[in-house]
Parts: structure tokens; sequence; C-alpha cells
């Protein structure tokens, strides 16, 4: 979290303790406060502030969107693609039990998906579509205004789940023409527990918490200021320092990328190269486990992730890296390792070092030697 | 907020900022702090913490109850009360747009729902119920535990909302004989954005937020591990307080009472004066407008609240006061006073002093004054 998130959040965590909603002095302070929050959110994705709902995160807003959406009357179908994240798949077999007809989209071996494919299932009888602008995994970025546009013409709603992409790369939603947009304040060095759904001006969506109406009645519930003041000046932050920010994150992710492809054999860097996160790095490590690796790399100091990291931890295979393709090997030797705004360039020279090490050691023990010579 | 509650908050929005989800040391931590959160949730109401599932609050874990439940095969009835909180009545209206019939029990003038009444409501149709624990208007504490057995007895599933109720005054879910039950985080001076549902072990439920499977399956996305870990330290500190506290705001509220129905005139005292939550004063003062009270209390520097804080700013007349049978001119003049631990003598009579100034002021201006002879 950036330092200055907490110094916005600490007022309402101390002193101004008020609820949004109610009329006396501190209520109307906590409004403002919410407010103000709501318009730095909608000036990150270009929105207007009257478009923004406020979130516990993420998930909640990805399950919004899919479940609530309304799309035009007799439509029952739901177009989504095999790499977006569980908050968005499991909503989906959601409503496939309630009757929808729902098709995914696969992507290809670098991880992106074709609007070309996306044209082929979205139909007349779409309701509406949900494709991630960025894939949580490998990062690749996905070609969201071509879909957007698909989505348009055949009358579906669209909705992208941008949790990794917003505050990382520009996001307009009038340029991209998205319906929704998800996106979350920690993926964006803000607090847990907040997000936001952005809803274009006429889109319906039936809220998925019912109560007290706060939110225009899209979503109940005491407001949680203290994580929405600090929410806003993270989108704020991000907005400011994009550009600066994205570059640096960039070249420190092109340097750890170009470093461990040169230094450490049997490797392969997985989803496109072009299209892609500044911050995400997404390798195979031939002959090694990518949990054996990752609890090593623990030891040397180093938090890496191998499939998604906001799934429990469960040893279930990556379906991500299964739908681009990926045999059984290529998917159990892989990696992610994520740099973030507060990382330095010592950091990076520091993880390849604990990772040629790492890796080296594992592969002395590979049932692979022989075959590889390591 | 307690100031032990922000302390226990603070390491997890400075430096330990990992994901529960994640194999690393920094996610262990967090992961630890979870656990610890849903310990102290579990002992302020009896419960074993797998059995507590973590939300985002009260609003939430009403909406996972009421939407989630899965009562026997073939019920399709939900009964509950007129006097509901808004975050369990608006979820009764979507059960009843998805099939379910819905039937709504009314209290008695003192704001207490009877159990000869539930009794009639509830029968072998009835999939589950949902009743208070106590009201967040008038305060008024309703028969939990003689309710949850007429619903076991009929094998309907039951639900009690205790937003109000937990830390306040001794709750035992088993002595209760509850099969789910809501708390709130900052209702217990803790932070707002986070609350738990209490689930009778196999008591069957839906999730309503679905994603990578946190809280066993029952609500996904990151864990605020933040707001769950002031969470805890909040449910430590009213367990071992609760006795302590609630005789010290018992205390005040009487005082308050009493002085207020002693100095000023033409005033009733709302609600059940037993079965009543420590904190709660709810009066009404004939021939003023609760609003304008409110407004001309909140220049004295008091906060008060017409109706429900929690339902965001409507002139609506309260459908508590209303299903308690109040004429409209009652209604418009009622007014709740809460007291909190972090009160003093010194501000209630401070209150005092300022309703007494308040009232005679805006009494001069009425008109009702020929009425009362103010």
């Amino acid at each position: 979290m950036r330092p200055e998130v907490l110094e916005a959040m600490l007022p309402y965590l101390e002193g101004d303790y008020g609820n949004p909603s109610s009329i006396h002095r501190q209520g109307r302070t906590a409004e403002r406060a919410v407010d103000d929050a709501r318009e730095q959110a909608a000036a990150l994705i270009g929105a207007s502030p009257k478009e923004i709902i406020l979130t516990s995160g993420g998930t909640e807003s990805n399950n919004m969107a899919v479940l609530g959406a309304r799309g035009e009357p007799g439509r029952n179908g739901f177009v989504t693609t095999s790499i977006e994240h569980d908050a968005v798949l499991e909503p989906c077999a959601r409503l496939r039990d309630r009757g929808f007809e729902t098709s995914t989209v696969g992507p290809g071996d670098d991880g992106i998906v074709r609007a070309a494919e996306m044209a082929k299932a979205v139909g007349p009888g779409t309701s509406h579509a949900s494709v991630m602008t960025a894939n949580n995994e490998v990062g690749t970025i996905q070609p969201i205004s071509e879909i957007a546009g698909i989505c348009r013409e055949r009358g579906a709603v669209f909705h992208t789940d941008a949790v990794q992409a917003a505050g990382k790369v520009p996001l307009d939603v009038s340029e991209l023409g998205v319906d929704m947009l998800s996106f979350s304040s920690h993926k964006i060095n803000g607090p847990k527990g907040a997000g936001a759904l952005y809803v274009r001006k006429g889109v319906e969506l039936d809220p998925l918490i019912l109560g007290g109406g706060q939110e225009r009645g899209m979503r109940s519930g005491t407001e949680n200021v203290a994580a929405i003041a600090g929410f806003g000046r993270a989108c704020e932050m991000a907005r400011e320092r994009l550009t600066e920010d994205a570059a640096r994150v960039r070249r420190m992710r092109d340097r750890l990328a170009e470093r461990i492809l040169g230094e450490i054999t049997h490797v392969e860097y997985n989803g496109s190269k072009e299209s892609r996160l500044p911050g995400n790095a997404h390798f195979t490590f031939y002959g090694v486990s990518g949990e054996d690796l990752l609890i090593k790399l623990d030891e040397y100091g180093l938090a890496a992730s191998t499939g998604s990291a906001c799934s429990v931890r469960t040893q279930k295979e990556s379906h991500v890296l299964r739908a681009m393709g990926f045999a059984r090997e290529r998917i159990n030797g892989s990696l992610r390792l994520s740099v973030g705004i507060f990382n330095t360039d010592e950091e990076i020279d520091g993880a390849v070092d604990a990772l040629t090490r790492a890796v080296a050691e594992l592969r002395r023990v590979s049932p692979y030697r022989a075959k590889y010579g390591f």
C-alpha cells in the first residue's frame, strides 16, 4: 500500500467515524469522503462519478456484473473466455444453473483471445459477455475495444474484469466502449476490501446485495469509508503516476526476464511479450515443480506465485495455462513473478540470483535430470 | 472505534500486506490474522470457528442467510417480521420474486414480536425464517430462543440478525438454538467493512459471492485482512468487557431517559423498557418533527437519529414504528438516542440540556402549540 493511502484512511479510522447515511455532521464528513473517492475512481477510467458503484472488491464487482446484468428481454446467452478469473467463471456456472446458455472462448497459445473467436460466439441470443482486460496469471492484455465493438453491434451488454489492468495501463471506458468494468483497490496499492463496478449510464443491472439502499440502491450496506477513502487516493495516485510507474516497472520486468532467459537454461517465457502488463513475468522452468520453487524462493525472501494468488491454496492445475494448450509438464514448472512500483533494481537482481540458485538446487534432485541433461 | 482495534489493524495496513491465499511468508502471516479473528468472532457468540463465515458486513451476512438458505426440499415459505432491517426485508422481497411464499409477522405496540404469532406463521411449508435479535430503531430484544425452538420443531431453518445485539447483550448460539446469526464489526466499535455470518454445522447455504473459494467456498474475494483483524479484536474486547460496559451504558441510558421524561413535557418513551438493549433510548417529542430536532441537535454537537441510521437519507416514515401501530404524529416526533461505551455522564447531561433547549425552541414555533398548550 502506498503510505499516502494509509494517510488518507486514518482520519476515518480515528476521529471521523460517521455513517455516510446519517444527517449529522459526522455523517456528512463521511459522505464527502465517499463522494471524493467516487470521483477519483471515476477519473482513473474516464467515467462519470455517477457511473461508479463502490463495492467490497473485484470479486464482488465481477459477481454483480455477471449475475446482475439485464440484457435485452428474451436473450439468455452468456459468453466468456476460458482464461477468466474464478470470480467470473463461477458466476458463469451459476448462470448456467439458472437456465442461461453459456459459452466459453479459448485463447491462443500466447494467452490472447482473438476478437474473431468472440465474434463467432456472440450472437442474437447473447444477453451479455465478459472478457478480462488483462489476465491475472500471464498478464496478457486482451483486445477489449474490438470485442466490445462486436458485442455492441450485436446488442449484447459487455463487461470487462479490469482488476489486473486498471492503474497499470491507461484505460478509458469510452475509448474501450465497454458497458461495465470491474476494478479493485488492493491491486493498485490501495487497501483490501474496496473496489468498484463501472456501469455505463443506461445499462440495467440487478443489485447483488440488498438493504438500506446505499450506492443509489445498487449496493446496500454501510460504506467502508476508510477503505473507500484509501481506494480513492490509490486511484488518484495510480492515474497521476501511471506513465512514469509503468515505464519503471516495465524496465525492471524486462531486466528480470532478460537475465532469467540469459542465465537459466531450459526456461520458457509464457504469454505474449507485446500485449502484456508492464509488471508481469511468467516462466516455465523445465524439470522443476513451480510449487517447490515457490517454497524455496520463500526461504530466500522472495514472494512468487504459481497460478492465481487469489484462489485458495489448491494444487489444482492452472486453468489459464491449460486453456493456452500447455502440456502438464510445462504447467507444473511455471511460476509468476510480479514486479511492483516499490521494487528496486537491487531486488530484481536479488530475485534473479535467488531464482538461479533455487532452480539449480531443485534440478540437482529432479527426476527429469537425465531427460534435460541438467 | 476502540483504539486497540486500530492498533490490531495497523500491521496489516503497513508492513504485513500479504494475501491469505498465498503460500509465501506474507501470505501465511495474513492467514494467521484471519484465523485468529475467526476464533475471536466465534467466541463472542459461543460458536466454533469453523461455523464463522467472514463477510463485508451485516448487510451482506443478512443477504447470504435470507437468499442462500437451503431449507428442506419442497418447502418454499419464508417467514420474517415487519420490524426487520431493510437488509432482511429487501432480500425477502427478492425471495417473493423468485416464487417463495413470504409472510411477515407484526410486533406488539411495545416493539416485541410474540413467539405465539410466529408459531401461527411457521408451518410445514416454511423453508426458513428470520427474526432480528434486537431492533435497530427501538432497541427491543425479541424472544429468539422461543422462536428458534418453534422453527426447529417445524423443520425450518432459523436465522437471526444480531447486528444490534452482538457484543451488547450476552449471546450464545447454542443456548439460543439458532441456525444462522449475522453480526457486524462497526456496531461493536470495530472498523466498517467486516462482519460475519454464523452457520451451524450441517446447515446448507448457497454462497452469495462466488470466485476464488475463500471462506471454504462460502465467500469468495481476497480477505480484507486489516478490517478482519480489527473486527476480531473488537469481538474479543466486547466479550471481555460486556458485563461492565453494558452496566455502565445502561446506567447512562437510564439517567438520560429519566431526566428527559422528568424535564420535558409531552414526551413518550417508545418500546419495551424491560426487553431492550442497554444503550438504546427512543422517544416521541409531541409537537416537533424528529428531523427538525435532529438538525438542531447537530448544531449543538449532538448526533442523533430518526429511523434507521443505516438507510440512505429518505424522509420516509419508519416502518418499525408504523408496525408498532403508532399514529403519524407519534412517528414524526420520534428520535433515537444511542449511548455508547465512550460516552460520559457529562455528555449525558449535556445531551439532556441540548435536547431540552432544542425541543423548547421548536415547540415555540410548532403548529401544535395550541393543541398541547406549550
